[in-house]
């Protein structure tokens, strides 16, 4: 076999995809793609890299990846509010492996449809398996649901559950559980869904906003730092499914859902009064304080933790 | 020494920015970024890596690698005649390495401050090291100056020499020459200028245009390819330095500049009429003809050229 030249690979694997936007007026095969940005509204910008071996195992299935990848990015404009736009995809590749070229793009491809997203450029180089992308999205002017700006008082609210994509990293790494407990699990982690429905749904409505990358207590944190207040959580209020309360049975580990990453759900804060408006499912599970940092409550207890969730470097 | 987190070490390298864009409405720190894009203008988006080992060499100084990578991302801009806005920085460090960081964050934070663009968000991961960035800039509506759009007739002009960056490279391949000329190819490599000035003086003058990262016949190739035209080149029309002279002189490897990359000069096409227009330094160097490809004169006699430039993988 011939090896593919860069731009062959480029070509072969990425940009059959129609352009689906209206508002991209040059897509991928120039320096640079141009985009449209409609009177009224700002672009929202973001990127997020996966390392083999930090973010994803070797040999990770890489249709699952592929989605993964885009999810993350995705999952990030979905908590600023964002509507996603278009991407870039920085491919960094051991070898030119057409097999799983073809599967990764097919995953990465599928959920950029899904969305209306384009891939507008991307750049593919040799080297350890590194992917990242950079996401842009459009948000209206002044609307964006920024992390700093929660108010005493507010609600804390989150989509979805916690924990899943946690026990699915705990099942990756060795634990046994029901095979019905363990679909549901690994489904979280290998393919999670960027709740952007829900960050349009909560424009106008929520104070601030983050979406649970690198687990709750880390995730929320931010949001307290940056806005200067605290919080009250209560560990019952939490949105666990029955394979994570099973895991917690079995394994007295109840801080898993509160540290473990990759849920990619949104935690959200918001008046108690705009709090009747929320139409979407999602719990409420504790309130802004005046006092620093994080308050947890379990069976009426206060309970002491010392891990932050997951950091890199750390 | 307690190590950084990922959060501490962002901040204290690449947060202590002042945002000088007053498009930038939002910066780092947040899920996203937030920016305006004024009313007339479109938004040029690229992406462009850089590994260890592949696209520098295992200790390159940390300094002139930081100007480097937002260099050839500046360059792509330039090439598409955008003003550039903003960027994301993508980096995965295989330790926290303070020194490095502090060396890198000045070279790629002092070329950003000479051209007021501002970082607007990043990730750091751990992992081999790998470099990305995406870049931002501001096109007036449709005057972006594509690839495709080569007319035949058109005059071919290069901004600046060509061959001093792949002096440079053979200098760190073990070619030796006088000290003088070490230093001109050295810092041609090391620190590339993005001709963003010349892009932005080609708006409204030339029609296609790119910028040399790969080799001249490379990517004057794929202006060819996209506007489906072919090209005459005079090698003794060719821009040189002495030190280029000098090398082909002692050497006999008369084809380097033309295949050698990382000069980010621009090369571009302008009808005969127009090419009264330019003001900027710049040298005509052939003329794109309808029959395809490229044929190179060298004494009068055409040559033949059987390699196309660095490809990644090929």
């Amino acid at each position: 076999m011939q090896p593919l030249t860069e731009f062959s690979l480029i070509q072969r694997y990425f940009t059959q995809q129609q352009v689906k936007n209206p508002l991209t007026e040059l897509g991928i095969g120039d320096d640079c793609a141009l985009l449209s940005v409609p009177e009224g509204y700002q672009l929202a910008v973001t990127t997020d890299t996966m390392v083999e071996n930090v973010h994803f195992f070797a040999g990770a299935d890489p249709e699952q990846l592929g989605h993964k990848l885009l999810a993350v990015n995705l999952s990030d404009l979905a908590s600023m509010g964002a509507k996603p736009l278009s991407v870039t995809l920085a491919l960094t590749l051991p070898n030119v492996d057409e097999a799983w070229l073809m599967a990764f793009s097919k995953g990465f491809l599928s959920l950029a449809e899904q969305y209306s997203v384009d891939l507008i450029g991307g750049d593919t180089t040799s080297g350890p398996l590194t992917l990242t992308v950079q996401a842009l999205g459009l948000v209206p002017k002044g609307k964006g649901l920024r992390r700093s700006v929660a108010q005493v008082g507010d609600f804390i609210y989150l989509t979805g559950r916690l924990g899943d994509a946690g026990l699915g990293l705990k099942i990756k790494q060795g634990y046994v559980c029901s095979q019905t407990h363990a679909e549901v699990a690994l489904a979280r982690f290998n393919t999670p869904k960027p709740q952007v429905q829900a960050g349009l749904a909560l424009l106008d409505i929520a104070n601030a906003c983050i979406d649970i990358s690198d687990g709750l207590l880390a995730d929320l944190g931010h949001i307290l730092k940056q806005s200067q207040v605290g919080a009250r959580l209560d560990w019952e209020l939490l949105p666990l499914s029955e394979a994570v309360h099973s895991y917690i049975n079995e394994t007295g580990d109840w801080s898993m859902p509160l540290i473990a990453g990759d849920d990619y759900e949104l935690c959200f804060t918001i008046s108690p009064e705009k709090a009747a408006l929320l139409t979407m499912p999602c719990t409420k599970i504790g309130i802004i304080e005046t006092l620093p940092q994080i308050r947890l409550y379990k069976s009426g207890q206060l309970q002491s933790l010392t891990s932050k969730g997951y950091e890199h470097f750390s």
